[in-house]
């Protein structure tokens, strides 16, 4: 391993404590728990909170969005573990403030167990709440069978425009049509150039050979949909944009917001070399990039690797992609 | 390599066509030439030019501090190569607006030599330039011989202040005051836990064993302090912090910004477990954190591997430091 870590057994539960350390005007626990994430300050009385939730080792995911026009809280797993339903809960308890929980969460087996469970105890309590499942990413299951997809990178958009309807007092329903409206118009792939590596465990859980690479491999080393050779970047971008474009599909006329995330140890440098490639083969198809992400945004620990997501925009999308935001790991000023 | 790239020669130039293309309303081109960048925009009459410049590899250090607030240009040289002296010269004429302009770079030979070329052709056409060298690196030569001391990440805190200086039309010599100021202020130490490959040279031009580490070790791979086994987090910290703390001297009393900054694979989960103990060393020692930044802010592409720098303020460092920014790499509200 190269990391920097104590007892890896304490790997999640440090990291908390430093992020409360480095933010306390920012976050602040729930019930005294340090896996129960919420936004520091007061409740805005009626607006509708957002939770998320989901396993350590995906920074800025999930936790890093909790904050000013986004998320209002966030549940902590291990890495790449499921948070508790118990913990699910605490939260939504502590960003309740009469007008009822949106849940917006990647479609991942145990978060979807859980957060069902959740949902159960605040119905005991008379706690409204609505889910939207993210399941953005292409490469994970074929067209006519996105409810299998997994949820990756473009649950960024979908906190980024919930988070600004519901700053703007905007009604559960509405606020979980406007996500609805993201995860229709969102489409992500990913790829591998390393694997990565879970502190508890040592040593990596997959192998990629140097000089190789993974197209479509989701952010738990999930398998993709091809294995092969590294290739040049202009070529992986292509393999990579053409399925996201056809599947949608996003059509000459388009207006889209692209994101280019590195997984973790792929730096800016060469995520720039890929946007690149994108904007050409974009202006080609006749879509426009109205504001381009490139960054870290929703990564696997050390993995080499990027991602790539598209976000077709309307007017709505737009004005709400455009707000200010203000968290830990994410700061827009208004567009 | 695991690397995204086409053709290695080309490396730097489709970094900056990406850049470019994805920033058209912050980033702007001197004399039509890539390695040549200025804020996009009217110049503001009267206000100091900040210039800087060194070589590729290191996003967002040089150019992703250009934008409001921060720098008005830099010349961008070739993978850990100084740019040539006739770019800064091009960059000095494009931002100066009859206030003279600011050079701030880092301590390495090349660097050096070609912003004093620059200099003396800007001399030729009246432009009037003030340089300002950072050596923050306490690993790098000991106490009594700073000036033989390289800049690492401690740019980023001269960039800052000195630009939130220049935008209140302070005069050159005031905002090279200020610079300075920072530079007397501002302490550094890195260590490295693995290498970084130059992408047309192909493999690592140095070795670290996996499991091992280099205290003190550059940010272009120059030699540390210390090799050994890897330690864990807290160890690291103490052993990279108590130097720093001792060079200056930091004491009791004292307020400091902190700077937890990843060398590139290193992710931000760790970087959050490093915080956590630099704060309790610090508050053990009496030392107010005022602000601290944590994430990627002056990199060797991929090298996993970390930094941490500490700055001390006063009031007027903090004034300048909380001012608002926004670059493509860096944005801040007021604080």
């Amino acid at each position: 391993m190269r990391k920097f870590i104590n007892d890896p057994v304490d790997f999640v539960d440090e990291m908390l404590d430093g992020i409360l350390l480095a933010h306390p005007g920012q976050l602040a626990c729930a019930g005294n728990n340090v896996r129960c994430l919420i936004k520091a300050g007061q409740l805005q009385k009626g607006k509708v909170g957002l939770a998320t939730g989901g396993g350590s080792g995906h920074l800025p995911v999930f936790l890093g969005y909790v904050g000013e026009g986004m998320l209002d809280g966030c549940s902590v797993g291990g890495v790449f573990q499921s948070p508790s339903a118990d913990n699910m809960f605490e939260v939504t308890k502590a960003i309740n403030s009469g007008a009822g929980v949106l849940y917006i969460y990647g479609n991942y087996g145990g978060d979807c167990m859980n957060f069902e469970m959740a949902a159960e105890m605040a119905d005991m309590e008379d706690i409204r709440i609505e889910h939207v499942i993210v399941t953005d990413d292409v490469a994970s299951a074929p067209k006519g069978k996105e409810y299998k997809r997994r949820g990756v990178a473009g649950l960024f958009y979908v906190y980024k425009i919930a988070g600004a309807c519901a700053a703007e007092m905007a009604p559960l329903n509405e606020v979980k049509r406007i996500a609805e409206k993201v995860c229709a118009n969102v489409r992500s792939m990913g790829v591998a150039l390393s694997p990565c590596t879970i502190p508890e465990v040592g040593k990596p859980t997959f192998e990629i050979e140097e000089g190789g690479m993974e197209i479509g491999m989701g952010i738990h080393g999930e398998p993709g949909i091809r294995k092969g050779p590294l290739d040049t970047a202009d070529e992986i971008v292509e393999e990579m944009l053409r399925p996201i474009i056809e599947d949608l599909p996003f059509k000459s006329g388009d207006e889209v917001s692209i994101l280019v995330n590195s997984l973790g140890a792929t730096p800016k440098e060469e995520l720039y070399i890929m946007y690149r490639k994108a904007y050409t083969i974009l202006k080609d198809e006749g879509i426009t990039i109205c504001h381009p992400y490139i960054g870290e945004y929703a990564t696997s620990m050390e993995m080499a690797g990027a991602s790539i997501t598209l976000l077709r925009l309307d007017d709505e999308l737009k004005k709400y992609l455009a707000k200010p935001a203000f968290t830990p790991f994410f700061e827009q000023k208004q567009l």
